[in-house]
């Protein structure tokens, strides 16, 4: 796919070609973004986890003139772990909204433009090259390059088995028993490691854990001499009121200070992304001296340091304003989300917080590989659904996807989905063929599989059973794949989606396909 | 000075330990900073090259009300390169200020958040870890740690002689034989050397070179297939107005495009080093890949970058508010400065260009040795003058120095300057003396020395000839030290500069060398 450039060192060459599946997805995207006018046929994202429903707020409360302030100390060198006020407004803020038992301490705060820099830095202060840091799986995808990149540092998995496994137990259901098991394997490795990465609430699992959970993994970690790297991005997203996020920041003694690293930032909880701010709260000065060292690679404006300051010291606009009104449209777009799920009948994990619901696709698998998720998640994409698949997070059990709903226009957007997934569906069998057909790994010789398949479009066409069973002389028959055939034919015989959506699917780049469905689709209704 | 840590790792201890010599004054003057009211005995900053002349025009500028925009895009991820339409500013901008014979195309920008942050990165993937990079000495220091710290990368040094060494030379004059040299003698030690860095105009030095020298040094990168890292920072510091400046963009054929890449940002030309910008051009499609994968480290926020957008398309600012006011002040701030200098029999580099004068304080080291250097500049800043000594540069001749010239209080300070220069020069052979003492460093014993020196705040004070002479027994005398102990001599008893600042001096930690200094100037009064 990529020729090695002359231009770039070994190093370089890696570093250039490194492109997760998360990253193939957002350029295809950027190229082709959705807009409701301008380009109401580009792509709609549910795979980045981005909160846009609140834009309104944001744009209010970033536009008032107190945004506007410079000094010269806001144009001049300054702390590379970030200006003393700003640092002293994350203290504050992290103390009320994390109930620390005392206030916290604004020379314990680290600022950086981004998590992302601050998981790059700590890995390469904590860790020597080659050394590597434990984490449960699935996990946010991106932490892989954060660590690796720059620092050279590998991420060793603790998988998490998506099923249930005991009374007390729940999907991808984190203990400690999983974490010893995956150190003890770590180390029968080789691996030297050097910390330990949590997150609460989880991403993509969404699941909040208890004090009692966080303190024996913290304790796990102590046991162990690791460093806990404890991500709280999403702690504000909790959107149902009778549940209460419990920051380890909240916990009277923490079982090793020194080694209990809490990072927290602006681009969920605030919903801005582009503003670029992750804070890292810890009491090892140590780890504060070294990251001050590479802060001059992270470093953030003095002008937009007071914006932040500003904002977080609106103390009533965040609380009375911000906040409920984030909560109440999180709470719709995931009720709007998980009903439509539902209706599916996609299982998923209901859970109440972050910006995304972390679903069970794998019925629509025809066998159960990641290659097969990977071509799911593809036709989405090329469908203009983005959406993140379960390999992207390092997941141990193919079929699983993210899907955000924090969007400002759920109510398209989940339609759009919802149209996408019946015409997936459906589809998945024609795309097979023709892909096995183009990579030649299909068991029948390609001359069968030409005569069978190529003239689909000339001498009439097969029907879904056909091709369904065309299929599934290559993988098991799907009991879900029935299923949705059968929803398929209830809503090609029920409504006009098929009419109104047809003009969709010609912005695909496979004419041929659109023609055998085109054609399968009119023969259907009949 | 520093205890290994234990919950870092060993590159995180050296990290941590990196703190090279204008760190440490930066962070003494941080801590002390001089305020004319709120702390008139702070530490005046003339060794950070920034410019404070300019306050007044960008504050008017940056608290217009185009700079409060807000909309969805720049809260959201973005092009991880810098939003499009930044890089297009930046393309238009930099194809007029440089003289582009075709205009600049906005895919071959990168912005990201300052230069050390695209030194770092260019470093990672272009080298692999333990190659090399060429780089004449003297050199901004910084460079070092940008290429070094999360790259592995190491500088090699090419020196530049301080002295002119045939007619058609110049002081430290940088030409190919010199390159050719270093790049020899760097394979014979076994360095994989894989970029040369050129800076143009210079840092330290102020030099502007000819497009006829740096088309040679360019042909020389080409010859030996090393990528050249033009940085062109100061660029548009030129204050004399029948001096141009060229930049590589304005040559028409360059020798190698794909490997010539150019760095500009708006720390030192905007005068506002705290708002993290700096911008790469190059026609390499492959390292702007690599560069866009380690984007996400150096990420800038969207509404910040709308700003600079906005900057740099008013045209009418730029051009007939901000760059002939700024170069006034600049020529003026140079002037005083370089005026001052002669009057102290200084000798210095005069170039018209950038923040900051290369100067000659040999004269002022009892020898030549960068322990000498660093005592005396330790001196200045006991004293509350930060200044930035050649060996933060990697000169390899001690004793010049970098003196910014770019401040807004330019008489005070400069004043300031003065004063502490005779403070210094006058009081060096009573601190070499104790320093000897207390390092045990003197061919006498230290029971003579202490019979010699301790006693002198009691039994009578020497005069500045026998201190003269007291440290002449261990070096060379200097005639330059002659000439300024006239010099101190006729201040002292033509003007009144010693009454008004003795006071300054108590500020200093050392009691002991201050009476004896004051009584050393009551007799010279007498």
């Amino acid at each position: 796919m990529w020729q090695i450039s002359v231009y770039l060192s070994s190093r370089g060459n890696s570093i250039r070609q490194n492109q997760g599946i998360l990253q193939e997805g957002f350029i295809q995207y950027a190229m082709d973004k959705h807009h409701q006018t301008d380009n109401p046929d580009g792509i709609v994202n549910l795979g980045t986890s981005e909160n846009k429903l609140c834009y309104d707020l944001l744009h209010k409360r970033l536009t008032k003139p107190d945004m506007l302030h410079v000094e010269p100390s806001l144009l001049q060198y300054a702390d590379w772990t970030g200006h003393a006020f700003l640092r002293e407004e994350v203290a504050k803020f992290l103390s009320h909204h994390c109930c620390s038992p005392k206030p916290l301490r604004a020379d314990n705060v680290v600022v950086m433009n981004g998590c992302g820099s601050l998981f790059s830095c700590i890995a390469a202060v904590i860790c020597d090259p080659k050394d590597a840091i434990l984490i449960p799986t699935p996990f946010y995808g991106v932490i892989t390059e954060d660590v690796h990149l720059y620092s050279d540092v590998k991420l060793f998995h603790v998988p998490l088995d998506c099923e249930a496994d005991g009374k007390e137990s729940r999907h991808f259901h984190l203990t400690v028993e999983k974490l010893e098991a995956g150190l003890k394997k770590a180390k029968r490795e080789g691996w030297n490691i050097r910390a330990l990465i949590l997150m609460n609430p989880h991403n993509p699992l969404a699941e909040l854990y208890t004090p009692k959970e966080m303190i024996a993994f913290l304790e796990f970690a102590k046991r162990n001499e690791l460093h806990a790297i404890v991500d709280e991005v999403y702690m504000l997203t909790v959107f149902d009121e009778s549940v209460t996020f419990h920051s380890v920041l909240s916990i009277e003694s923490l079982p090793d200070p020194q080694r209990t690293h809490v990072m927290w930032g602006m681009s969920k909880d605030f919903a801005m992304a582009g503003i670029r701010i992750g804070t890292l709260y810890t009491v090892n000065t140590d780890l504060v001296e070294a990251l001050a060292q590479l802060g001059s690679f992270h470093g953030l404006p003095g002008t937009l340091q007071h914006q932040v300051a500003q904002l977080l010291r609106d103390r009533d606009w965040i609380n009375n304003e911000f906040l409920p009104e984030n909560r109440r449209r999180l709470k719709n777009a995931h009720s709007l989300l998980t009903r439509e799920l539902q209706s599916l009948g996609i299982p998923f994990l209901d859970r109440p917080a972050a910006l995304y619901v972390w679903a069970d696709l794998r019925k629509y698998l025809s066998k159960s590989s990641f290659e097969e998720e990977l071509s799911l998640w593809r036709c989405f994409l090329k469908h203009k659904v983005l959406l993140s698949c379960g390999q992207a997070f390092s997941c141990s059990t193919p079929g699983w996807f993210r899907i955000v709903f924090a969007d400002q226009q759920p109510q398209l957007q989940l339609g759009q989905f919802h149209k996408l997934f019946l015409f997936v569906c459906f589809f998945k069998n024609i795309l097979i063929l023709i892909v096995l057909k183009h990579l030649g790994h299909c068991s029948k010789s390609s001359d069968q599989l030409k005569e069978r398949d190529s003239p689909v479009p000339d001498t009439g066409l097969l029907g879904a059973e056909e091709f369904l069973l065309l299929d599934c002389q290559e993988s098991k028959p799907t009991e879900g794949l029935d299923s949705l055939i059968g929803t398929l034919r209830h809503q090609i015989h029920s409504s006009d989606w098929l009419e109104k959506n047809t003009p969709v699917l010609s912005h695909g780049e496979d004419p041929e396909i659109l023609d055998v469905f085109k054609s399968l689709l009119q023969r259907a209704k009949k």
